[in-house]
C-alpha cells in the first residue's frame, strides 16, 4: 500500500476540526499549523466557514481541490458517512483517529470502514489511533499539544506503534534523545493498514534507517513473516511484543482488539530473521540509538575506560553475564604504551580505570589505545561528569576521537544536570549515550548480534 | 563503632585544606562552607594561617578544640604521619579520602593506617572514598562541587556504598527524585570501617528508614551474617552486589582491593536473611523509594487504571511475568459502579483504561473503587501527561487519594519536561512515581516479599 499521500501529503483536509479546544479535531488542526505545514490546509465542519484562519467546508466534498490525506477526528458513528464522501471526492488516503471500533466491541461499524476503504482503494490508518508524523514533511497528525509531548528532531529512526498511547509517550522520551525520527506510524486497531503494510513502506523509504516497532496482535502471519526475511537485510528492527502473558493478552484485547497469539511463536519469529527484540519501552530507544549511528564491529570484544572504579566493575559485570561479550586485553605495546602515559594510579588492565581525577588528555591517551588496537573491536567510555577533572572539554575530547574512529563507541554518563547537559551533547554529535551500566552493554551486545546476522550468508 | 562523632561532630579539621582550587582539599573546605556547617571548622596546611576565612594550623595538633572528624585529603605517603598526629591529638574519628593503598597494591602502607586506627581507637573510614554526608548536621566530605553533583534533600533513606563513584552518580541521581537522604557514607578501601561497622550503627539510627547498599566485598562474613540477620527486621536493605561475575570480581580487585567472592554464596545470604536484591544502578533508587514511603500491602493483588492501553497492556504482562503478583477483579458492587460512572468506551476490567481523555475526575472514580475494593492489595495507577485530559488537577487527585489511602499505591509516569515536573510534584507528595511498567512491577514485588520477610515470625 501506497503511504506516501498519507506521509508526504501536498493537501490535508482535517474532518472535524473545531474552534473548541476540548476537541480533538481543535489540537491536529492547531499543531499542523504550528509545526509549519505548507501543503494547502482545509478544514471540514459542518458548522464554521472558517477556524483558526483556516478556510472550513461543511464536506470534504465542498473542497475544490485534489486531497492527498483527510484526518478524521469526529464520533465513531458519524466517520463512515465521512470516508464515503473521502472515497466519492477521491482523497488519496485516510487516517481515522477516532475510537469506538472493534476495541470496544463494535466489529461491525469497524468492518464498514474497510469496506469503504478497499472500495474506493484508499489507503485507511486506524480506527482507534494517533496517526503519523513526519518531521520533514512536517505533518503531525497527534491530537496532543506540544508543551505535553515534545516532538523529536529530524533523523533516521522510524517509529511504528500500534499503541497511541506507547507511542506518545515514546515519542517524548526520544524528543529527549540526540537521535532524530524519520516518521511515527500509530495504526491503532489496523483495520485496514497494518504493520505488514507499514514494514514494506518503510523498508524501501531512503529517510529510515532503523524501525522501533510496538506491537500487540499480527494479524497476517505468513504476510509478517516475508516482509520480516526481507526488511532486517536491509535495515535493524526493534520490536517490543505486548502482550507476552496472558494477562498482557487479555488486555491487549481490550485495547486494540489484538489477538495477541503465542510469545514464544513470535518470538522465535523475530529471532530467526534478525529482530532486535526489546524487554521494556527503555530498550526500544537504547537499542535503536545504537543500530543508527554505530558502525557494525569486527568481533565481541569490549575495551572500557572509565573515571569511576566501581562503574567500571558494574560494566564488567555485565560483560561478564553477556552471553556474547568479552573484555578485550590490549597488546604489548599498548600496554607499555599506557604504563608510560598514565600516573602510577592507575592499573593497566580493562576496565582501565583512569581515576576520578581523569582529565579530558587521560582520556584522550586512553582512547587512542582503545582506537588503535586489535585486540579492542568495540568501546565503551564511562565518563562521570560528577568528578572533578571531567566537564565539556572531556565530552569534546570524546566526541572528536569517535569522528576518527572506525568502531563502534558509547558513553556511559549517570546522573542529573549536569550530566544530562553533556549527554545532549554528545548524542547530537552522533556518540549514543547511556544511563545504565546494564543498558549500554546489552545495546553493545543487540549491536553485534544484528552485525553477525547481517555478515551471515 | 561509634560513628556519631563522624556524622554528627562539632568539630571539624580538614587536613590538607588548600586555597588552590583543583585541590582536593579546596573542594572539601568550600562544601563545608557552602554548606553552611555551623559546627566549629579548621584547616590544617603548613604554609597557611588561613584559607577562604577558615583559619589554618600548621598540625591538627596545633589546634586548641576536642576535634571530632579529621577529613584528611593529602597524598597517601603523608596520611601515616598525619593520623599519628590526629590520635595524639584524641581525635575522635577520621576520615581518609587520599586513594593510592591497597587498591593499588600498597597494602602495607594500608596496614599502618589501621595499625594507627586501633592504637588509638580512632574509627576511621576509608581510605580512597568519598567520606561522608548528612544533610541535618551538614557535614559534607564529598570533594565534588555542587554544581557537578547536586546534593538531596533530606529524608529517610541510608546509602552506604564502597565505591566512591558509584556513591557520587547515584547521589546525583537521588538528587533528582522526590524521596531524601538521611545519611551517605562512601567507605572505598574498608581498611577499618566496614559494612558491617555502618550497618550495626545505621540500625539504630532513628533517622534512617530505609537503608541502601552498594558493596563490592564482603570481608567479615560472620560478623555480616550476625548483623544482617537483625538489621531487616528493623528496616529494609537494598543492595547491589559487585563482583558477581569473573570479570567484575577481577575489576573489584584493583578498584577497592575487595575480595569479591562466590556471587551465589552472597546472594544466598542476602535472601535468606531478606535483603532486597538490585540488579542495576535504577533498581537502587526505585526499590528504596518504595520502601520508604509505603506500607505493606496484605496481599499480592494489583489494581491498575490507566489512561494509555497501551502501558496498560505492558503492566499487565510485568505482572504476568512476575512469580508473585496478580491483576485483581473487582468487586460485583464496584464492577456495577464503574459501569454506571464510566463513559461507555471504558471496558470495566483490570487494567481499567480510562481512555485517552480521563481526567482527574474520571481518575478519582476509578481510585476510588481501587480503595475500597478488598480484591485489591495494591494499586498501581499509570498516569500519562501527554493525553489531553490529564494536568497538573490530575497529580493533585492522585496525591489527596493517596493521603486518605492505607494500601500501597504508586503511580508510572513516562516522559519528559512535562511529566517529569509532575513526577516531581506527586514524589515530593509521598506518592512514588516509576518511569517504566518494569520498574513499577518489580518495586511492588520487592515490597509485598520485604513485608512477606516482616511477617513471617
Amino acid at each position: 500500500m501506497d503511504l506516501k499521500p498519507m506521509l508526504k501529503p501536498e493537501s490535508v483536509a482535517i474532518i472535524g476540526a473545531s474552534r473548541d479546544q476540548d476537541k480533538v479535531g481543535h489540537v491536529i488542526l492547531q499543531n499542523y499549523i504550528n509545526a509549519g505545514y505548507s501543503g494547502r490546509l482545509y478544514a471540514v465542519n459542518k458548522a464554521a466557514d472558517e477556524i483558526m484562519g483556516i478556510k472550513a467546508y461543511p464536506s470534504v466534498l465542498k473542497i475544490r481541490d485534489r486531497i492527498d490525506l483527510a484526518v478524521i477526528a469526529i464520533p465513531a458513528q458519524f466517520v463512515p458517512e465521512a470516508m464515503e464522501e473521502c472515497g466519492r471526492a477521491k482523497v488519496k488516503s485516510v487516517i481515522v483517529v477516532s475510537g469506538g471500533f472493534a476495541e470496544i466491541g463494535n466489529k461491525d461499524l469497524q468492518d464498514r470502514l474497510v469496506g469503504i476503504a478497499e472500495k474506493y482503494s484508499m489507503p485507511t490508518l486506524g480506527p482507534n489511533c494517533l496517526g503519523v508524523m513526519d518531521p520533514r514533511s512536517r505533518v503531525d497528525t497527534l491530537f496532543l499539544p506540544t508543551y505535553k509531548l515534545s516532538r523529536p528532531q529530524v533523523g533516521g529512526v522510524s517509529f511504528v506503534c500500534q499503541s497511541g498511547a506507547v507511542g506518545s509517550t515514546v515519542l517524548d522520551l526520544i524528543s529527549g534523545e540526540g537521535f532524530g525520527l524519520s516518521k511515527f506510524i500509530s495504526y491503532g486497531n489496523a483495520a485496514h493498514i497494518d504493520e505488514v503494510d507499514i514494514l514494506n513502506y518503510l523498508m524501501e523509504d531512503d529517510e529510515t534507517k532503523v524501525i522501533i516497532l510496538y506491537v500487540e496482535g499480527i494479524k497476517r502471519g505468513r504476510e509478517f513473516i516475508e516482509v520480516a526475511k526481507r526488511i532486517t537485510r536491509k535495515k535493524p528492527v526493534v520490536v517490543l511484543k505486548a502482550g507476552r502473558t496472558v494477562a498482557g493478552q487479555a488486555a491487549a484485547h481490550s485495547h486494540t482488539a489484538a489477538l495477541a497469539g503465542n510469545y514464544e511463536a513470535h518470538e522465535a519469529i523475530f529471532r530467526q530473521y534478525g529482530f532486535t527484540i526489546a524487554e521494556d519501552l527503555s530498550d526500544l530507544l537504547n537499542f535503536a540509538k545504537i543500530l543508527d549511528s554505530e558502525p557494525f564491529p569486527k568481533g565481541n570484544s569490549i575495551g572500557v575506560v572509565t573515571n569511576g572504579g566501581g562503574a567500571g566493575v558494574l560494566v564488567a559485570d555485565a560483560i561478564g553475564m553477556s552471553e556474547s561479550l568479552v573484555l578485550g586485553g590490549f597488546s604489548n605495546k599498548n600496554t607499555e604504551f599506557l604504563r608510560k602515559s598514565m600516573p602510577p594510579l592507575v592499573n593497566i588492565r580493562n576496565p582501565l580505570d583512569l581515576a576520578g581525577d581523569a582529565d579530558g588528555a587521560r582520556y584522550d591517551e586512553a582512547l587512542q589505545v582503545m582506537g588503535s588496537d586489535d585486540n579492542i573491536d568495540m568501546v565503551l567510555a564511562i565518563i562521570l561528569f560528577q568528578t572533578p577533572g571531567t566537564d565539556s572539554k572531556t565530552a569534546a575530547k570524546a566526541i572528536s576521537f569517535k569522528e576518527k574512529m572506525s568502531k563502534p563507541m558509547i558513553v556511559l554518563s549517570v546522573g542529573s544536570e549536569y550530566t544530562e547537559m553533556h549527554k545532549i551533547m554528545m548524542e547530537s554529535a552522533g556518540l549514543p549515550v547511556y544511563s545504565s551500566p546494564s543498558a549500554a552493554v546489552r545495546s553493545l551486545a543487540e549491536l553485534l548480534k544484528y552485525a553477525n546476522y547481517r555478515n551471515k550468508k
